[in-house]
């Protein structure tokens, strides 16, 4: 076969082979998850709202739409986003197959081959699947507990070549649980202002936090039009429905629109109609509040066997919102290894973290998930873990 | 903004223009749609499955799950396609959000800039929407009532450089409702066997035959693994749910899947589950009698008024399934020009087909759709459009 080149820059997915993994072996209490529970799906709820839909609009929401999206449901996100000091309008958005099709809608628009993309180190997984086969070169960025350490940010900006946008998801990130200040938040956009370059802000998450205050999104602050903002309704509602959104100036919409016509015409049509019926019929806060004491709950007993039972050698991050705790073990341990052993002993899967990285090194760290994993499977799985791990980092 | 050069590629849709115009116009009869009929789609009982399917499966299905597809879904395809005497097994299934992303899956999978997509003259415009982006270059070879002519296609073969496939609607096209023969159909396969190409059969229509004999699928022949199917529960259950499917050998399944986890990380997963329900517990086959029945008596309702009363120097089609006819009016012609004053004139719209050619020089062609208008406006619309002509033809 004459594939394009870009076939060869694709890579098996490190999460998938970790999934695969931890099937195999019965009754395995994984952590490696990055779904959102499904206990918490408002699913009577969206039930009755589907069936009226189905009753009154059906023949509407069953057929095809516009390519931009389903009109009541960008009136829906522009109230949504306007409580969260983000005014946008309805020619500012496109509907989205997730926020991941957001992502993919960037690259499509704004990569050539050899442009850099700049992301947080360690990023998201799916970021990379879809930048990687516009053949592009990562520059990865280190992050504190504040966000992107900017003076390396702007090393990277001075360095780099061809620097088309930095993507960063600003709240609870996948996989490392942790948030960017207001002061970097700022900073990014001036600098984005000073080396003309785009920002990618994934916030998937944004919702989902159990402590402190919210913090402005770096839209919020942007200035010259320069930040493509991207929601989704997958981890407050349902994934499966793959309904997200991206606010982007005008141009850049319009850009989105056509080319999604050449990707898949439109996304599913009633599903977009579904969220729309639950948002005008049920209160969207409620059902966040809800998740939010649950995962924030989960996250408290997770970190607290961290806390008083793992190996002091192991850095932790302590999220205040979001689905992931990141841990960072001794240099030189291979948590891919790790995960075979911990999985045939113990039965505990987690997700080896270096595939979170655009270059090597960074095999020391794991992705700890807790939306996915009930009470009790937290306090067995992680004593379980917090033994295993205190026997192999002493031996 | 430093966009991709592949922005610069991006037209805007003459089909949408001519929407916008029609729309303009108050009260206009339109036969420029591109939508199945949706009073003929089974919105009772989709309503009964898509209840049950909440009630019983909920969780499931509104929650992740895999790229690949929903395996239910999956074994129904298998089950469709065997019945159509194409045998082939899950995992060379990919599920697409309509057949347009498997179209966009296949110019990923094989477009380098500078490549040549083969294509009939006319082609589906959504397919030059998915391939131009790739920054590839268009052969458009011409076609008779029995497909594309061979001669014309060998001699494309010998000079163009870099061919990757043919993209071909090969039943009841859009734009002109023409077939391929069993012999163009094998003739294909020997053409694409010697000269190392693929060849992409896109087969929405295929199921709306109301008069003739099927024909074998492109993929029966298939010899050497070369044709990647493209299948759609678009035209025959519900646009709106955007659930299509890709069949190929496993290895170019296996990179659909990879790239889908970059598009858009999996397709709407209750939108497979609504389909694969439906599907188990309905009889597709009726679906589709109820829809040939009434698409084919708008058809001959259409030829009708097109053989008694339009100019002789019309030629038509006379498509025995589909949705469309397609009208060549003498040269000279400009059916952009005529669109906007039938509209003034008469209130009746349709699509001028210059744009589903890559290149100039067929501006005297029109598509009309049967689909969507009803028997009244069939006979209303097109006993105006044919003193439209008429006149304008006579002058």
């Amino acid at each position: 076969m004459n594939f394009a080149n870009r076939i060869h820059t694709l890579r098996p997915s490190a999460i998938r082979a970790a999934g695969k993994l931890i099937r195999s072996k019965e009754n395995c209490i994984s952590f490696a998850a990055g779904l959102p529970s499904s206990a918490l799906m408002p699913i009577n709820e969206i039930r009755e709202v589907t069936d009226r839909l189905l009753s009154e609009k059906g023949a509407v929401a069953l057929q095809y739409g516009a390519t931009k999206g389903y009109d009541p449901l960008l009136d829906e996100i522009c109230k949504i986003m306007a409580k969260r000091h983000v005014h946008c309008k309805k020619e500012e958005i496109q509907i989205t197959t997730g926020s991941q099709q957001g992502i993919f809608l960037t690259a499509m628009t704004f990569l050539n081959p050899g442009d850099t993309v700049i992301t947080e180190k360690p990023t998201y997984l799916g970021a990379l699947s879809s930048y990687t086969p516009f053949e592009c070169n990562f520059r990865g960025v280190d992050a504190d507990n504040e966000g992107m350490l900017i003076d390396e940010l702007e090393k990277a900006l001075e360095e780099e070549k061809n620097v088309k946008f930095v993507y960063a998801v600003p709240n609870f990130s996948n996989p490392t649980g942790k948030t960017w200040s207001v002061d970097r938040r700022k900073k990014l956009v001036q600098l984005a202002n000073k080396y003309d370059i785009m920002i990618i802000e994934d916030n998937p998450y944004g919702e989902i936090r159990f402590s402190g205050e919210h913090v402005p999104t770096i839209k919020s602050f942007d200035t010259e039009d320069r930040v493509i903002y991207l929601g989704s309704f997958s981890k407050i509602l349902f994934p499966g429905l793959r309904v997200g959104f991206s606010i982007s100036n005008t141009a850049i919409a319009n850009h989105f629109e056509v080319l999604k016509q050449g990707i898949d015409l439109q996304s599913n049509q009633f599903a977009q109609a579904q969220i729309a019926e639950y948002l005008k019929a049920y209160n969207l806060d409620e059902q966040i509040e809800q998740i939010v004491k649950v995962y924030g709950k989960k996250k408290d007993m997770m970190l607290e066997i961290i806390k008083e039972k793992f190996p002091k050698s192991i850095k932790h991050t302590n999220p205040e919102g979001g689905m992931f705790i990141w841990l960072d073990l001794p240099k030189g341990v291979d948590a891919t290894k790790l995960l075979e052993k911990s999985i045939e002993e113990i039965s505990v899967g987690f997700v080896p973290g270096g595939s979170f990285f655009t270059e090597p090194g960074y095999e020391n760290t794991i992705r700890l998930n807790f939306s996915t994993v009930d009470e009790e499977e937290i306090i067995e799985g992680m004593n379980r873990l917090a033994d295993f791990l205190t026997k192999e980092l002493e031996k």
